[in-house]
């Protein structure tokens, strides 16, 4: 657990606290922006969006200037040379605002903040364009902003010594290389699509019954008592209605979370308020020592996803808990219609469908390997942005078997490259792998998680968590805390374990 | 009409642009601010406030490092040097802006900040305080506000050759001077007390029957039905409920209102809503093209005052408009209770009471007047702060004949000293009368503006005001806009004629 070694404050290690200084004041910044965002998806009037997007501008700016700033680079140069005087964290820490600043300081000023608008102006007409359908709308900025990442790729591959594609990777998921992905990515690829078959032969064929249409206060109403049920922190958080489910990241104390419910499909509302449930667990319990430190932030995104897709997918479809929200559910409608059984199997049924954040938990994976091979080409230039949405319906009709009826249920779905996020696809694969591979290890570490878990009891395994994960903020990489965590590195297997299990050998009963 | 002129931009005029510049980023970071405070008093779950006071302290840090930079003091010297070559109102605009970085540079930075601090703590215990009527709870922190203030008082006073107190005031009133006051707030002293006696006279003496307790969700209702039927701006606002009333100034493409439900007396609600649409009207129709400069803002606090004060007291208590609520009230409870004619009579009511916000428009001068002159004797050191409840007592006692039953009824009431409000109350006195005096102007310019408000439409006077008072934003004194709009130096005669017709003259019937 990091933050119980003293930190010690020799004259010798000014420098050192300086910077740890100016990151608290970054945390601070990115902890605005992230208040900023929040408004922005479930209060701001339209009137406002100009403004909205001046101020986070203008935190952006904020942050690359002290980042940048030739202080800045000097204290870093200073704390370098003194730290063998550091205690082992405090030298991590310091390595890894030596990353961020690496990170920031390669890209020019003009670039990033070209980038910054182009994202915002991207978005904004993404967000308009997306329920009409309308890829031709929103192609030329997202083509813009395509562009832009390039830039920035090569201009980071230069100074971090990765290639151009490795180097936005990094900046979420740091120190796990392409090859690392080729490895796990593969066997995926070449397995699921077959253990797919398999689930659908042994599925009944018919569609099973589903609950009525739920209105959405009602669904906001279900979703705030599960939260309440599992744990989550309403004192540092709260629940809201934004047309994206998110978390507000970078902000532990108060990490809030959003729900979107679908009047025709309350699936997308109840599974959406797990995953950001298991964000919260992780934000809340980040070591309160090293708060707004780089040390003190999530291990990576794959480990950061990690935790939304243990809640989301694997304990969500566990079947205590598909139970527990069928119960809810059936109270909160008043509807005398299906059996809790019934909707069970709805909750949990594996399905070829076109839209990501929708898909059970194991077509889910080929949902992401589509996006990060369609990145991987878009960043090289191998293929225009304006190309997309065919390569997207190819690349869905080849690997899923489904083909989008639009591009709203295609390219146009996720928000990420839209507002920039390029980078950051894999990062829900590896979340997958390692959750199944976090789980696996957890249960077998004592039998009150799985006798937690029956009870719908979460306290055992938050504990787990808390003690192997959690606690160590970013003291470790991913890989490195799920090796020493679960006693072997990441790979497939457990979660190919899981699947079998629960879709296999036990397809409607316990697991 | 500010903002049509040219704003040329050669070579000479290079540091007078990145003084705009900076100042477009401070008001950038005041937005920000106006937000933050916006979700800590609406949404902000218990356990985010200390980050929300860091963040609050963050950018106040901003504010002050950016104003106080020797970058700006040498841009400045250079744009005054060249002032010449600027259009008229560019030369006000820099005069505005010497005057802002002069207030700021005045304190040192570190009384600035421990202020900014001793205010967020103060005002987090005077929240929970308040309800309590727990005064010795925040006496000592409230303390140190005011003896950090002091310190601000003189710091101020030295730099800008005013008394501690001017300086003070100088900052919410630019220049009015202590004189300027005397000679308005004598006159309502001497003359109030006897002519709220006449009215009390007049006045039935039993107490109007009053609507039902009504429920929060209908008061909130309501006030948006207001809204919407007076015209406020849901483009670019929004209105919530907080534990006080209030509106998001410096913000004019957002301005968010909110709105403090008593289920046992709607009249709160309903006029606080009226009072915040009057500052939202102003905000919106401040010049476009001045946004976050200095000579964009309002002309002064008292001007904002008069705004809300105008909308609350003046235009809320027209028998018009006592309809409308009436009416608007009684369809949203559907209460077939007492007539529409007595809900306005209710409404209406001059009374003794020890509360500023709820008070009549009559009584309203003589709570604010206490405020003025026990701050005086505040920041002078004739009054400490421990000694305040029992001067307050007395006060009401001698100037309105009440004696509060509690600190809660009493010196806790109003926010302003918990959080180093200081200089500010004389803005409500200046507003009522400036209010007033607006009105008899406009009413007098074109006989369509009283028959828009006997329909409740208030297009005429909106635009009476626009072309007078709003399209200037700050580049004339509130006392010269005044003049200039009326033809008449501020006067007392204006309200005492208004509070004569609707309450003596015609003390049950229209006006």
């Amino acid at each position: 657990m990091i933050g119980v070694e003293a930190q010690s404050a020799s004259g010798l290690q000014r420098p050192y606290n300086h910077l740890k200084r100016l990151f608290h004041e970054i945390g601070l910044l990115r902890s605005i922006s992230g208040t900023l965002n929040w408004d922005a998806a479930v209060n701001l009037p339209p009137g406002g969006r100009r403004l909205r997007s001046d101020q986070l501008a203008l935190i952006d700016a904020a942050i690359y200037d002290r980042l940048s700033a030739n202080r800045t680079r000097d204290l870093l140069a200073a704390a370098l040379e003194m730290a063998a005087s550091l205690e082992r964290l405090d030298r991590i820490n310091l390595d890894l605002m030596g990353r961020e600043i690496g990170h920031v300081t390669a890209v020019p000023k003009g670039l990033s903040s070209a980038l910054v608008r182009a994202q915002a102006d991207c978005e904004g007409v993404w967000a308009a364009a997306k329920p009409e359908s309308d890829f031709a709308a929103v192609a030329p900025l997202a083509a813009e902003v395509l562009n832009l990442t390039r830039q920035v790729s090569v201009a980071k591959s230069r100074r971090l010594g990765l290639s151009p594609q490795e180097a936005l990777i990094d900046y979420w998921d740091p120190g796990t290389s392409l090859r690392d992905f080729a490895g796990l990515f593969a066997p995926l690829k070449a397995r699921l699509p077959e253990f797919i078959d398999r689930i659908e032969r042994l599925q009944s064929p018919d569609r099973c019954p589903i609950m009525p249409a739920m209105p959405a206060a009602i669904q906001l109403e279900v979703c705030s008592r599960l939260a309440r049920d599992l744990g989550y922190d309403f004192d540092h958080g709260r629940i809201d209605q934004s047309a994206q489910a998110f978390f507000v990241d970078d902000c532990p104390e108060d990490v809030r979370i959003t729900t979107r419910p679908d009047p025709d499909d309350y699936r997308s509302a109840v599974f959406g308020i797990l995953h950001e449930i298991g964000h919260s667990f992780y934000e809340r319990a980040l070591p309160r020592d090293w708060l707004y430190q780089p040390i003190g932030r999530p291990a990576s995104a794959g480990m950061q996803e990690s935790q939304s897709l243990l809640f989301e997918k694997l304990i969500g479809r566990h079947p205590a808990f598909l139970a527990m929200i069928a119960g809810q559910m059936k109270s909160a409608t008043g509807d005398p219609g299906p059996s809790p059984e019934h909707v069970s199997q709805h909750l949990r049924r594996v399905e070829r469908t076109p839209i990501r954040t929708d898909a059970d938990e194991v077509t889910y994976p080929l949902h992401v390997i589509i996006r990060c091979e369609l990145e991987a080409e878009l960043v090289s230039g191998a293929l225009d942005f304006t190309d997309l949405p065919s390569a997207w319906h190819e690349a869905y009709r080849d690997l899923l078997g489904v083909t989008p009826k639009s591009d709203r249920e295609g390219c146009l779905q996720d928000i990420h490259w839209y507002r920039g996020l390029y980078g950051y696809f894999q990062s829900y694969v590896l979340g997958s792998l390692i959750s199944a591979q976090l789980l696996e290890a957890a249960r077998s570490s004592s039998p009150e998680i799985d006798a937690g878990l029956s009870r719908t009891d979460l306290s055992s395994l938050r504990s787990w968590l808390q003690s192997n994960i959690y606690c160590h903020g970013r003291a470790y990489s991913a890989l490195q805390l799920v090796t020493t965590a679960t006693g072997k590195p990441l790979s497939v297997e457990p979660l190919m374990r899981h699947y079998e299990q629960r879709y296999v050998a036990r397809p409607h009963g316990a697991h």
